[in-house]
């Protein structure tokens, strides 16, 4: 028994995503069967499509940032029922056995989570297509409750964006009283400065694009630093707790690891294609600093985030496209043309 | 008042270390005058003997590893009397009144320490000269008792190797239970295996010279392994608690990053003169693992590894030279021809 979906797909790295049909599984006795309403549109997405991480198994449907409502529960599914509001990330499957999936931290699973696209699929064999489709098919145990005072639009985005920059802010204790970096304003960053701001920290944020000052200020920013300008960065060497670090293109570690205290931590959630220049070890040496990195989060810290977002007003600035715009947004997300992210409104499939 | 001392000292950056008379201040209210017996050759000597770092003041008279007969106290000294056996590490002051300072991690002082040597003496205004000479006077807040068991001779390494890699060893808590890593097998290195096996933990040291292999189980590795082997290396991903990498040659960082497990630290106490290859941030990402640094270790800490090194009966592999041998011994220590540090007898000088 099979459903089918309606979904984009790219079919080769290079063609643009067009409409796909595809079945998914049934639900058994664990699943939820969600229909998707939004779905952001986040650059794994386009890594993914365009096999820029040399792994893509074709088709490929890309979409991790799902918000939806449940239509159908198998019969041993307690936590969801039909109509609930749900979210699923950028897990869809774990081994749910090994000392990382018993903390919680089913991210770094000892046996490899399945991601909720370009995976293999325990369940069927073939490979997991993500949330650029009608609907989804996934194991109660990574489908999350969605708040109902939180838009689930904007929402969506807080699948992937919020989760991986909420995790090492609470991983790494930000809280009153501390000074925090958040390195870039795009679609992680912007949710980095609203998180620790509401966690808070005092939020420093670092750009390279001086018109994007004002919009972090507004987001929650206590103060903007041009990273490019030397004596706007100087007179904050050495005063940082923790550096949230969510640029993925190659740059230059050591102007943000200078300014951490001693002790202090950089943390990178984004891997760029190429090295960045190889960070200067005695900048680690002299302060006792550390650089690290953090990817994704769990289950249940992931609704430990949109339960936290909800009770705090949290969720992300979206500019809705329809899934026909979807090449026209990966050209503009590729000029960071978007604040700050783009959410698919999935109603715009059946047109 | 001064007081005449002989020591060796470099002229220049390419002229070998000769004779050399230079006055040392008289022991003011809270200094001790110290009679140096034994000073450990440590491979920083050579770097600022030669100016490889740029910043050498000549004359220079290296040496920070130092041990000595107390032959004078000031007025206020407290915690020392004439006759004892004492050491002289790395610094002989700091602020002692930045954070840093008051928690006794004077090595991160804000304000910047003051090297044995090469560094602005502050009571004279002159420049610090370091233990290859026959005295030297220093406030008694930067003096170590050594204990009467430790052999003072072999006890010199420890003020400046020993304590480099036993103040990171306890601050990232090694010890029973543990699988702690040791990365090269020089002078830092088997001060590294020789401490972290008495903390408790599985020592894997690490090297590139399979005629290491029985010496690094002699000085208490549980497993040795050469790095270059991968076969050798693989069942070891992801395994390590805790990783201290002695190595100060650029090299793969990424072939330890991945032996550690979730949520490692690997930290580096040598900074290469030219850069490592960039660590891959995906090996950063995948574990949210740490790269790290840790420079010597604080005053309070170099007493509490001198008592632990006493209760556990360890002290450096050495081999004494005289003081006339110090040039042809730079040049072993270049080849790494030295088991595993040279110690000079101060005796010599007078020769």
């Amino acid at each position: 028994m099979h459903s089918t979906t309606l979904g984009y797909a790219a079919q080769a790295a290079h063609t643009p995503l067009a409409p796909y049909r595809f079945e998914r599984r049934e639900p058994g006795p664990h699943d939820v069967q969600i229909e998707i309403q939004y779905c952001g549109v986040c650059h794994s997405d386009l890594h993914t499509a365009r096999d820029e991480w040399h792994n893509t198994v074709y088709p490929a449907v890309p979409g991790h940032e799902i918000i939806g409502r449940v239509t159908a529960v198998g019969a041993h599914v307690s936590k969801f029922s039909i109509g609930q509001t749900v979210g699923v990330g950028c897990m869809v499957d774990s081994c749910q056995a090994c000392p990382s999936c018993d903390e919680g931290l089913e991210q770094y699973c000892e046996n490899g989570f399945t991601g909720t696209y370009n995976s293999e699929e325990k369940e069927t064999g073939g490979i997991t297509y993500g949330g650029y489709s009608s609907q989804i098919v996934v194991n109660e145990n990574f489908v999350l409750r969605v708040p109902d005072s939180l838009d689930p639009a904007a929402a969506a985005p807080l699948l992937c964006a919020g989760i991986t920059t909420y995790s090492p802010l609470r991983h790494w204790k930000v809280g009153k009283g501390q000074k925090v970096g958040i390195v870039g304003l795009g679609g992680l960053g912007h949710m980095g400065v609203k998180i620790a701001h509401a966690m808070g920290a005092e939020v420093v944020l670092f750009t390279t694009s001086p018109d994007k000052v004002d919009d972090a200020l507004r987001l929650g920013a206590d103060e903007v630093v041009i990273s490019r300008d030397e004596a706007q960065m100087a007179p904050h060497v050495g005063t940082f707790d923790f550096i949230l670090n969510t640029v993925a293109a190659p740059h230059n570690l050591d102007m943000f690891l200078i300014l951490l205290k001693r002790e202090g931590t950089m943390t990178l959630v984004g891997a760029p294609a190429t090295p960045h220049p190889s960070p200067e070890v005695f900048n680690l040496i002299m302060k006792r600093r550390h650089l690290a990195g953090s990817l994704i989060g769990g289950i249940e810290e992931t609704q430990e985030m949109l339960d936290f977002c909800a009770a705090h007003g949290i969720t992300s600035d979206i500019e809705m496209i329809n899934i026909q715009d979807i090449n026209a947004a990966y050209e503009r997300m590729l000029k960071s043309d978007v604040k700050y992210r783009f959410v698919i409104d999935m109603a715009s499939l059946k047109a």
